[in-house]
């Protein structure tokens, strides 16, 4: 099963897509997406839906994952976060393809079992479970692979986790 | 020239095409795409896309004219409003058609002259502009028919206004 998390953004937007086989996880493509700043703001929305739709063409994952983006300090940067996450969630259900929306709680939470985790233990536990020797960088990529790691982990636990702590809600596209 | 107001929202997105000729301005087409609530958010947003998509290839407008989202008090409203505003500005690039963007209290002022008019003045001003007997109902038509108007106005006046009172930004997709 291949799962594409995306931490949306206009100016980065992460992506990672891990597979898991009875073997373990693995990373099977991962990397950013960025539209230049000096560009209007509709083309860099057009540019990055472009991105989107390409990436999940060639990746065919199963299930397609998006951060869950809630209210943050610096206004601009919510919207233009908000606008990208809302045409990774069209696109994704455009592909037909499952979509899931985590919170960073939620991931935490999935991934260290622990809803107070730093980001960097986060960080180090997707590194770990991916079988990479280091955390992946830039952060956004990192914060992309931990949505696809918390998505098997939510499958995984779901019956159990639903009926105790609340986890992320599913969606599903069809 | 024909320009199309959009005000942008998932469950309620408002529409209004108005047409300038020597003759004054008229309404070509106005309305409202709705989104079932029961639908999951990532097919909702694509069913909007979708619409938007029909919209822009059925009505060919100059340009589009999307409400700048700004914060506000209900963050999951905020965040809805945000997403299908990146949906509307993204599809708007896609179509090649020039793209403005213009916040309520821009559009008060460049429709009524007065900043702090309220909203039933404005939309009393944009139904005598459109030589309309009635205000368009509901409200989201009122308010995307009032951005198409005050595009014009934006467009006649811009290099006066742009000396003196910083209107709209003017965003063009190319």
């Amino acid at each position: 099963m291949y799962v594409l998390g995306i931490d949306p953004g206009l100016t980065r937007c992460g992506y990672g897509c891990v597979r898991e086989t009875s073997a373990g996880q693995s990373v099977v493509s991962a990397g950013l997406i960025r539209t230049p700043v000096e560009v209007s703001l509709p083309r860099r929305l057009a540019m990055l839906r472009a991105e989107l739709v390409s990436l999940l063409a060639e990746l065919k994952p199963d299930a397609v994952v998006v951060e869950r983006v809630l209210f943050q300090t610096n206004a601009m940067t919510a919207m233009s976060v908000g606008q990208a996450s809302g045409l990774a969630l069209a696109t994704a259900a455009e592909a037909d393809v499952e979509v899931a929306e985590y919170s960073s709680n939620e991931v935490k939470l999935a991934v260290t079992g622990y809803g107070s985790a730093t980001k960097t233990q986060v960080q180090e536990m997707v590194a770990r479970l991916l079988g990479l020797r280091e955390v992946p960088r830039p952060p956004d990529v990192a914060d992309a692979l931990a949505l696809a790691v918390c998505h098997f982990a939510m499958i995984r636990g779901r019956g159990l986790v639903e009926s105790s702590t609340s986890p992320g809600r599913k969606e599903k596209t069809s």
